[in-house]
């Protein structure tokens, strides 16, 4: 019997195994990792799962998922403590046998030889792999991962186990998986996020619904994330030249369409963050930064920081959170702070051209506000936010009023100084 | 029949919908903490669930969660756009028949009139809800939720909708769900925490190993996060005030033991970060802070000022990503920056020196290294970090290298940063 199809890579899910996420103590970030991975090879994924380090649950959900999907992807379970039981757990749902995989035991002692510690008994569990699979190296840790082939109830499924700590999940996956996948995956799904600042979800959908409805291919979903609306464009094809291109035109002609209706809101196509595009465009016209942050306190710096090569562009930043920090490296008036608040127009103004002086920058931004959950007035509740541009033209200031707790008024005020940012550099004449 | 436990509260189990999740564009968080929130309830949770906007799916998770679980709840897809099918999906599994439920209409209403935004005919959908169950108001947007009691295969189950913003979310579980719950729940799970920094997972297990094994109550459960480890001790009792107090003896005696073994690594017990440690800490001691960061570029900052009063301590920060801002702002000297580099013990020193004058603080921290993905060399290749910390006592400086990426690098050099910190606060006399 010959079948083309038979032991490609369609549909996949994620199994993510650990206790500590089901008690809530971490967040499930290798799933979204995995899954825009798995977007980006074409595999369709229709269901993440989590349980804890627990045989029988990670077995039952080894079945069901080898029953709907092509391949399981397992995160986490894999540590030196007994507790870690993925890799057994595997073994005994597909029937292998686990044996101590010498190159791996040899680089676990390298490992830890380089680090400095002392290697333990503990740590040989880790080198146990499945005979005659594909063993996945960890170069930024111990345990490796495995990726196994098996037949499932007459069908060829795929298992593969990878370390939990994001590090070494996403470094693995890099390195040593996505050429397997792409090997045995056959579609092509290309998505693009058009990106949305300054409208709601709901204002969104209703200027484009009837694209939305009339139109299967490519679809069109919009979604909110914290503080902006991202329209998805998605379109799926084989992976030769011509149908490639035949999707490229059907994301275009669905672009210009919602690009018509959401034109003004539209500031940026792509994966990349505000952020990112901010410093894009200011690393294309050769601009500098400086940032003065209170309430944000650091936020808004972190964000450029989180971007490889920012320093081209971002030369550093006064977190003012005291009053006297103000005026010391701010140049802030006691007179603006006595007679406005610290909290307004005028004290951010004074932050926005001071750190553009002491930052030595092109342009600068200054937020001040009250995040909460206390400090909030009658006049000026929590949420209250001045954020100033300052540059070569002048400053301007905007008033905001941002809903939402502590950690929302933060997140929020960096994404809005971000954007006044680049609505500001779109009117520098290239 | 009278069953006492009839509809008791046990067990539940979480289902995020969201094609947004599969695709990887948005973390989950929501389950997180939705799970921290049933284990403090003493609820147990075995399954966590993801799938997309899918009604044949979103139906067969609702299935089978019913069956194996007492609660289910589910989050987001409560959205005004067509593709926001969940509440439809819970009336469709479970036979409900929806109505427009006129003090939702209302709340949403009001909504938009509060932040000026105009209300739209697709808003209304979010106000539809099942016939003579408990809604569930949201104070930070517009969709309710509602909570569902259900009977389901002869077996009293219920059913929770709350919507995906993690802000909405949050708020209705804590002001409107959390009651409800407390009320149907009848077990109290307690857990502590003990948090341990500068030993690995593994070597913290082999020190404890005996202790994990010989004891079913409480558990002990050894877990790495991102730079650290925590250990998660764990029993449950019923909730009247004898079996409580027995938990508490139990904790406490499980607390004791791995204290004799890991003493000098524990930095904390409880669900505080180490970042809210240190500012307690000086908040008690009366002392304030000032940091200086290069390579961190404001996520050291960032990380106090998630915390609420941090002002109490914090007085501020100057990024000195550039070292022109080095020299302008920290008074580090270009004679130390030409011999010694950026990324030095020296500069790293006078950072520290320079922010606790030029803030006027107690203490200061300093970090400088290369946080990659480029411009590591031979002898400082990225990943090496130098941190100061500068006090009334003088200064000293520590030598990290951290592996990973940049994430990882910038994260880690932030909480080695905050437990030098930690280390020096310790040692003053109280």
């Amino acid at each position: 019997m010959s079948d083309v199809n038979r032991g490609v890579i369609r549909s996949a899910e994620i199994l993510a195994v650990g206790t500590e996420i089901l008690m809530g103590q971490i967040v499930n970030t290798n799933a979204a990792y995995i899954a825009r991975e798995l977007r980006d090879l074409g595999i369709s994924s229709h269901y993440q799962t989590v349980v804890g380090d627990n045989e029988g649950r990670i077995i039952e959900a080894i079945k069901v998922a080898l029953e709907r999907s092509d391949l399981l992807l397992i995160t986490g379970g894999l540590g030196p403590t007994e507790d870690d039981i993925s890799m057994e757990s595997v073994a005994k749902a597909l029937g292998l046998e686990l044996e101590l995989h010498e190159e791996s035991w040899a680089r676990i002692q390298a490992y830890f030889t380089l680090t400095g510690r002392e290697v333990l008994e503990s740590n040989k569990k880790q080198a146990l792999m499945p005979v005659g699979q594909t063993v996945l190296p960890n170069d930024n840790g111990t345990a490796p991962g495995v990726f196994v082939e098996t037949e499932y109830k007459g069908k060829i499924g795929y298992v593969v186990l990878l370390p939990g700590p994001p590090s070494e999940n996403t470094l693995m996956f890099k390195s040593y998986l996505q050429g397997i996948l792409k090997q045995k995956s056959y579609m092509s799904i290309q998505s693009r996020f058009i990106r949305l600042i300054g409208i709601g979800e709901s204002m969104a959908e209703e200027k484009i619904r009837d694209l939305v409805h009339e139109q299967s291919d490519p679809t069109i979903a919009p979604y909110a994330s914290e503080g902006e609306v991202v329209i998805r464009v998605t379109t799926a094809s084989s992976r030769d030249e011509a149908a490639l291109a035949a999707a490229e035109l059907r994301l275009e002609d669905s672009i210009s369409a919602i690009r018509e209706r959401l034109g003004d809101y539209i500031y940026h196509i792509g994966e990349e963050s505000l952020y990112e595009v901010v410093y894009m465009k200011m690393k294309e016209k050769g601009l500098t930064l400086g940032i003065a942050e209170s309430c944000t306190a650091g936020l808004l710096s972190s964000r450029f920081g989180d971007i490889p090569g920012v320093s081209a562009v971002y030369r550093g930043t006064v977190v003012a959170y005291d009053n006297q920090v103000k005026m010391d490296l701010l140049g802030v008036q006691a007179s603006t702070l006595e007679a406005k608040g610290a909290v307004s127009a005028e004290v951010a103004e004074e932050m926005a051209r001071g750190a553009r002086q002491a930052l030595s920058s092109d342009y600068a931004i200054a937020i001040t506000g009250t995040a909460g959950p206390d400090g909030g007035t009658a006049e000026k509740p929590v949420g209250t936010v001045y954020i100033a541009v300052a540059g070569p033209e002048g400053v301007s200031t905007t008033h905001y009023r941002i809903s939402g707790n502590r950690a929302r008024v933060r997140s929020n005020a960096s994404l809005w100084a971000c954007d006044l940012l680049r609505r500001r550099i779109d009117q520098i004449e290239s």
